[in-house]
């Protein structure tokens, strides 16, 4: 595959030049440029740079409303509603999460359920974002179907990404997590190399377990993570998005043509209120330091606190810049013109 | 495996009796008791009956402070850290949901963290019993090490079952899971019928992953669901309920020489706050009906929403009466003597 070494500022001024030329406020513009580069900064390369035409596709299906904003339904002192009114999901997703900092930090918890957005691209976006803030953050998504439930054939759960997030003065720890085991991006990257799975990651088309990318691929039919247990977890999941929103469950989502007006939650903690934050981070800096006290189960191998590897990628991608697909920043650049 | 039929009354009947024999209140002694039962009742036999033994074990061992009870530590509006200063840790978890619940009817989300409790036994009581109170629910705690992070080969990671509830007029969603992929309680009992997991479930001694419940329970290193998806979720899990409650993390626990002073997070959401409460049932009710709109993976298989088997359980058992191990029976007995 052919690459090329982007910068974070070439990669921020191109697709700012992108977003303004698709008619969204200098602002938005910047904001979006902002978001997308983090995202293939950190190395989620899947919801950074390679989604930007998916993104522009959308907004010139109409499918994304430009110049929406978020509007708030209903509030009940520690929690809000908000409607996302079809706008650019990482736009309503900065918003709200901004909204449940602020609730958080009057509160001390905060919840802002949200309807009507669309795909927040990465997640940890936001985890990260809260970290910022000093906030513990607890969030997440519903999709459109794309796993079975646990002894069904057919789609009817979403991949339903979680985010928790922590912060940390010596580096935030953000878990970010779709429950499939697998994404369809990955399963694409390794048919594409020939590769196997490392685990079964889906169904084939026989209704068979498979670690065969492209079988998976072809059958739409994810495997939650932990089987039985990450489809419970999905869709409780689900449950909670389109309850505390009223908006759109997976269900509804499936029946649009297109994953739009989807439904989300994010619940902010603000540890200040615990009177002893140095205490927090020693517990804390102990818990990894015992996870990461261990011989490996195989030669090279180490353990990860969640987040740590996303921070060493910033890092090295800042110095060094991102390799991206020549295919993929051909159209960006394409699309800029 | 020898059993016999247990009735419910008569189960609590005997199991007061032996919580009375332990120096239990009246009052202690009949919850515990329900407790017991009900968890049994419900199928959860490994977390009900079969664990009164153990349980009255660490009584007499003086892990657990029959005369304790929670003391608060801290409040901060609808956040509130209490100390279960090693009482038994039904009786502290009871009274810790109760505490959430009181927070979320009051400022619509509540929040308890626990410190120094000991085994709540099934984590699903807590859920049911915030549900029966018409309040959402997310709770989980932490667990002595029994599962490797991911990469490496030593037990750094608990197990951490998590909950989630939602009340719903026709049988309320419960999900509680243990972020391991099988029990130990079920491998030991697949072990004994001499069957293969579903599944790999963990390391062997050769740190290839197995099949074999007897390999797994040699090495006692459990495979967390998801491989290295629930390491991290399980590892976040323990950092936000150590460091709300400023207790014990999975490695300070591990440190002694039986599983106490542990860490636990109750968080309560109460649905009322949002007034259509007739909406979010319709919506729970489409998601439960489109989950189960499916044909079976095998014939004869179905999809279920978590909580749902519980139920089923439940009423066939109430019915019916418990079947349970006589050996266990017997013990039970013969501590009541």
């Amino acid at each position: 595959m052919n690459e090329v070494l982007i910068s974070k500022e070439e990669m921020q001024k191109v697709l700012k030049a992108v977003f303004l030329k698709y008619s969204f406020s200098e602002t938005q513009a910047l904001t979006l440029a902002k978001i997308h580069t983090e995202s293939t900064l950190d190395g989620i390369t899947s919801h950074g740079i390679n989604r930007v035409s998916v993104f522009i596709d959308y907004v010139r299906r109409g499918l994304i409303n430009i110049s929406a904003s978020p509007t708030k339904i209903a509030e009940m002192g520690s929690m809000e509603r908000w409607d996302g009114n079809l706008g650019s999901g990482v736009l309503n997703a900065l918003s709200a999460t901004n909204g449940a900092i602020s609730l958080a930090k009057e509160h001390g918890m905060g919840l802002v359920a949200l309807r009507n957005t669309n795909h927040w691209m990465r997640g940890g976006t936001y985890g990260w974002q809260a970290a910022e803030q000093d906030c513990i953050a607890i969030m997440f998504t519903n999709t459109t179907p794309n796993m079975p439930a646990w002894g069904g054939k057919h789609n009817r759960l979403g991949n339903n990404p979680l985010v928790i997030a922590i912060p940390r003065k010596e580096g935030h720890v953000v878990l970010d997590m779709a429950l499939s085991q697998f994404s369809f991006g990955k399963m694409e990257n390794l048919h594409l190399k020939n590769e196997l799975l490392p685990f079964e990651g889906g169904w084939d088309k026989n209704d068979h377990l498979s670690k065969k990318p492209k079988d998976i691929i072809d059958s739409g039919r994810a495997i939650p993570v932990g089987y039985w247990k990450g489809s419970a977890l999905s869709m409780i999941l689900d449950m909670l998005a389109t309850l505390l929103s009223a908006g759109n469950s997976t269900y509804k989502i499936g029946e649009k043509e297109s994953e739009t007006a989807i439904s989300q939650v994010f619940l902010c903690i603000d540890p200040n209120r615990f009177s002893d934050r140095d205490l927090q981070e020693k517990l804390i800096n102990e818990i990894i330091a015992y996870t990461q006290d261990v011989d490996p189960i195989k030669k090279g191998d180490a353990t990860y606190y969640p987040g740590e590897r996303t921070m060493a990628t910033r890092i090295k991608n800042k110095n060094e810049g991102m390799m991206v697909s020549s295919k993929i920043w051909n159209e960006v650049l394409a699309l800029a013109r």
